[in-house]
């Protein structure tokens, strides 16, 4: 949001940081769907974690930080907004925040009629229960393939008598026919458990993890070579826990696991996902009532930007 | 910024106060003044401060915590919103940031244009150097009255070779003929000096100032009835300097000054000036780099909320 | 917890403040709650808060700013360790934690016990929704009065569908039957508010609300008197909200509201009570991840050890 | 230390407050005792707390946050610099500082030297423990009196075997025949005890102490008017531990106390001792580990800024 | 902690992690050694730093953050509980803390008890003092060999007169019989040092130390093989001063070195460590003051938990 | 600063670290260039930022964390301070901070003061803006080579209007013929632009441009290789950009960017200079109100020491 027309050469992008109403990377807030091709969109909902709260208050806060984003990658070169239309679509209403069962619905109502417009979604939530519904709204026709960067499989069946708790959202889309375990990868998993039960889960159904020793070892460019395999080229949804980075890179979230990620290689593992087929992403448990010096929300800010040139590239590659 | 038109009750004042993009109190951006009666307009610039920087992010955390803001005040039951169209008018692009003449004017050529539009401004700084553009362009008819409320008198002349100094803004109006010092009152004065050249010029010029030590004493209610007496009925500006209050409770600030108001006082003066012709106010100094758990931005988010009831009550009283 | 049997005269109150595994105050923990006269007991829970959560971790943290707790009270020279045996009950189990009326009955089913078991609860929160089960199984051999300290009435009905949020217990406590509105008094009560129903409920059911304005003007003493006289000589119950105290002074709250009571106001309002026939106490809303040198734990802790004293002197007076 | 000469019309207090090396109160620095009237003296110890450490790095933030402090006092205006001549004298040297009871005679060994050159010391600590020794050097010829501001009487006997510890010094300076006890008052104590030696040791010894609560109820102008009549006009000291305010005012502390003086009151505490005979002064118990935004360590330059105001104010009416 | 049973299956590990009273990893308390296989004990005990002080808070921090560890090892499928009995000793009391011979002899004793009992220790500090009487209780029978993963040699001889210095432990042990330098390594050494005596004490004792350097050169892999010849088949120590980890990892110590271990690296590290004889470890240094939304507990807590893996497969693979 | 003379060996390197006034390293302040070899200077300036501010308060924290450095190196065993004179020369004097061509001006002129008197000057920032008259005093005679390690070029023209933003400083210096780009070598830089231009202008006019990801693939050992050959023999200067450092490690900046170096790394490439004609080198925009436990600060001090050891060898081996 901003009044700068005539200001700096009319481009808000080129305003000071620290200016400004802050939209997602400064991008025009879009009433309507049907006005961008690539929608930003914030879920602050985190009433199904299991441990500290607060990722309700994330996409907030990585709109703030975005606003530190730019244009055109140093890497690729590529510009996303030379390529697509980009909007910020705002918060998904949740007017029914106390029943998690009515919020799973809400949320896939308002994906639907995202998808309807034909619009590819970038999501900033929130815990990662909110990618279930997600999931449910794009993975209607096929179910979708999935690379899902995270400490955790997220695989677990109950927890305190819900089934909707932030543990348990690819359990729920493959019973749910959205997601494809088989082409599944799940990236940077570590941490002690008390059952082996997500574990076995994921491993039953088929699902690629990919312990975070196993990355250590086996780097980046085989990791990515197997996920291009697994996923191969039907469409695929790609889901970023910023829990996957080792704390001090990203201390600001619920459920903290030492030993994790490196920005460098979480940045090498998204950027490896171009030319698969993305019809989506999202950034998850960012929980700035941890964070200090808003590190974890710029780094939530910085994989959403990189999430976004891939999804711009994969679909104007499409459009072309 | 929202889209929860339908949810909520279609009032976006009913939603979670975490949702949404952050305007100021939540109400509507608007691109064209002519469409609110009363302006919240950020200033979010701080290259005038003699001392710790940061107050350029003040309008961005001000915004943030103001959607904890409210409608109905509790003590005089006011609905500012019932009585004017409140808007958010985004903050002023400052393409000249380098050049501190050139901020001057292109703060005031913006405030000339929201006069124009014969809006009240409600302002979010930024540093206290502010204040002074904002006079020019509300004092051209006539002189203002100013109630000032402050832990400095801000009526240095020159410091480090500029005249444009968080320190000046006061003295600047006055020899702009914008100010008129004997309508002036400034209220919460503490702290040493180096030089008493700022107490001399505002008691030279007949500026009333109330140092801390005598509203301890005689307290708020003399202080106002004093207050109204010089301050008359004729047309009056009101400036609010977050280190007016104890550092306690306002850390976010550059220049904290041991020994200040507390939060009852400064809502009574405030409170207090109900009644008075008042065109304009604003939040000044508010550092969000020095706060924590952003108790200084909701300090400056709330003053403004009891700036906005006494503007709403000012003009619509005018208007009948 | 400790193992300092020997050391330090025996005597675990005398350790080092930061040794040894911190329960409430430094007391046994009990198993059994007929171990005890008055129990300390934590109920982490803040699934019913509207806006930052957070306050699941505040049993935790009280109990570790509790060691900074000691026996003699300065003012009284009452002991409460000499009057009553006290212990930590340790946390309510919560199995149900997403099923808000669910949390309200195992709430209610553990306090239950307690009573049956001739305790005197003493609870740290955890959001206010918590004292709606536990005024439950306190008054229903007949509606108790009640002393409510707090930036807010919570008397709302619904919000967003649910009846059990933390801005509801005192409305759903009296269609319950088991608070008496006549009974009770609310002080403190401050901020602007979206309807006027939570104040227009209170005042039609007899609610005496007094807002921090009047308090501020007439005192303690004077809102003590009267506190005694609504009140009378039968059994009450007595609750605190953290956010009544300025945020200066408890930033780390969930609703924290500018201009609230002071440390000196909110220890005169707790020792005032003292001759009432208090049947229990909470200490609501301390939101760990907002604080900051634990300073709202501390304020927490302070104020339970009055109420402790309170209790143990109204208990040892029926006692004789 | 600067090396502005020629800048800032050689005066360093006129530089910007956050450049150069910080020296107390950006004073020179002085090898030679003999060069000033009133020395400023570091005590960077704290191996006597019984609770949270950290005032070891007392001195160095305080230096730190007194760049702040300006020359003339806004209330009296007097210039403590054109008084008298005052310097930094660093930090007292603590080569033994595992050994209690050498550290103790290293700091009097220090002021003894102080004393000698005719210099009235002000000092910032470090915890209380250090003001033993200070009194063992300055009440060498007569027993001094003492105004005590704090929340603690600081008069136990021993803890854990040590009687050196910041609990104890106002006991072993009565001991040792330096410190006059009827010529004693300790304000603003405050906070329960596990035993009440200390309350007695201090009372019996003839000491006044006035608790919050009186303090509260009757004023500061009060309690001064009788501190006057205590100390009457033989020579005297002051101590202020910042654990007197309340913690929202000086969070970084080693033993909080909820419920204490706001800084208004310590101000006029310290102001109302304009006239006594005092030889001495000092600020103790800023723990900046727990600080935030350096406002403890501000209220602790403030603090000793009013202390060298009343210390130039005796000094030089002796003089006359 | 916790009065559970029944709930959560019984299983206070199946609790929210934020509830119940928090022991090392929520482990049963046990006043009796004998209780248990492995004791988790607390040392809170930071006299001897040499800079930064708060190590003395570790112990209560470790704790709280290590009810977020889990049982099955993620990578070795290993659950310790399964394996061996565990439990939280509590703290070791330290009635004589302000004489620094009496506390290596009380923490000595300690452990003469525990060791007496037939338990395998796993301790908490503290600053690396403490690790000294550790070794003295434990090496007894023979001189033990000893991983330790540091920034520091800690081989110093005196500091300011005292012998038992943060810095000195390992010189110590060597002295007193109990530590074989020749079956020492040392891994992570890094920093500027005022005189090489430490280094060379190391060295001349026949001690392997590496730099951080020639671990980043040769990978954790070969330092392993290198200490498994090292340390043979013989019993040993492993001490894990949280400082060897870079201060972004692990802010929260006294004496921060830049250019330290990674997470991953220093798990490598322990994990490594499988199939030597280990009689006992440790986690020091973790000074919670200077910690962030508490990553430095967690860091601690974590390793605790690597530690406690292998103590467990030590233990139970000699007991086959 | 210190009065330790005869403590502590005489030697104020053995005090504690957090004992007497910091000035940079604990080297003696130098009121006279011509005392040292190498002289330590702070620029106290952040005028010229695009961003967040702060950086101002970079000298002072620096020189306070700092105070944890010592002399001899672990890796060299280098003691810069037996190879060269060191001294603290205090902060430049900004009598004209609002001006920024002046400042300019005054940083130059003071350095050519410096330059005059034979002083090696090792900078502490500051924004980056001040490298460009820092190289226009040291580039004089003939343009330099540059070691540039940084996040960002710094090769943009305008910004705003200005031509001196911390965006610009090396392009001025191509452009006033101090610097020479084709012997500059820039590493580590990384993030998105939102116009190509500065990476244009420094490949265009031959800097060799390394970005983070080359610097991952090929190592510190290669690029040094080629940063040796591109650099030669003939005077070069090294400015190192807290910023190239990942915000992890260094989370008290302007513009930080996620995804930089590591510790190590940097550490590497510094010491990879030895044998280079260095002429200086400077430490810039840390900007304390960012920063957390002082991690940033101490980033900055331990890479100054880095510096200052290979600019005393340089200086050094061509005194020989």
């Amino acid at each position: 949001m901003n009044n700068t027309t005539g200001a700096f050469g009319g481009d808000p992008m080129l305003a000071p940081r620290y200016m400004n109403i802050p939209t997602f990377m400064r991008t025009p807030f879009a009433d309507d769907p049907s006005d961008v091709d690539i929608g930003l969109i914030g879920v602050p909902y985190d009433n199904a974690v299991t441990n500290r709260p607060g990722a309700r208050h994330g996409p907030r806060e990585v709109r703030n930080a975005s606003t530190m984003m730019r244009t055109i990658h140093h890497v690729t070169r590529v510009n996303p907004y030379s390529l697509c239309r980009v909007g910020d679509l705002g918060d998904v209403p949740l007017p029914h925040l106390f029943d998690d069962q009515a919020v799973v619905d809400d949320i896939e109502n308002f994906y639907r009629k995202v998808a309807a417009a034909g619009v590819t979604p970038l999501t900033i939530g929130g815990d990662h229960s909110i990618t279930y519904p997600i999931l449910k709204a794009l993975g209607t026709k096929q179910p979708l393939g999935l690379v899902h960067i995270d400490a955790h499989t997220d695989t677990w069946d109950q927890f305190l008598n819900t089934k909707f708790s932030h543990g348990a959202p690819f359990r729920r889309a493959v019973e749910a026919g959205v997601l494809d375990p088989k082409r599944t990868i799940q990236i940077g998993i570590r941490g002690a458990q008390n059952a082996d039960e997500g574990w076995h889960y994921a491993q039953e159904m088929g699902m690629r993890v990919v312990f975070i020793e196993e990355l250590t070892e086996r780097g980046c460019a085989e990791i990515l070579e197997e996920t291009r395999q697994i996923i191969g080229d039907r469409p695929a949804y790609v889901t970023f826990d910023i829990d996957s980075l080792d704390p001090a890179f990203a201390p600001g979230t619920g459920t903290p696991e030492f030993g994790g990620l490196t920005p460098i290689q979480a940045q090498a593992l998204v950027r490896g996902l171009d030319g698969l087929d993305l019809v989506g992403g999202d950034v998850v448990e960012v929980s700035p009532p941890f964070d200090h010096a808003n590190i974890t929300a710029l780094a939530g800010a910085t994989m959403a930007y990189e999430l976004l040139c891939i999804l711009a590239s994969a679909r104007s590659s499409k459009a072309e």
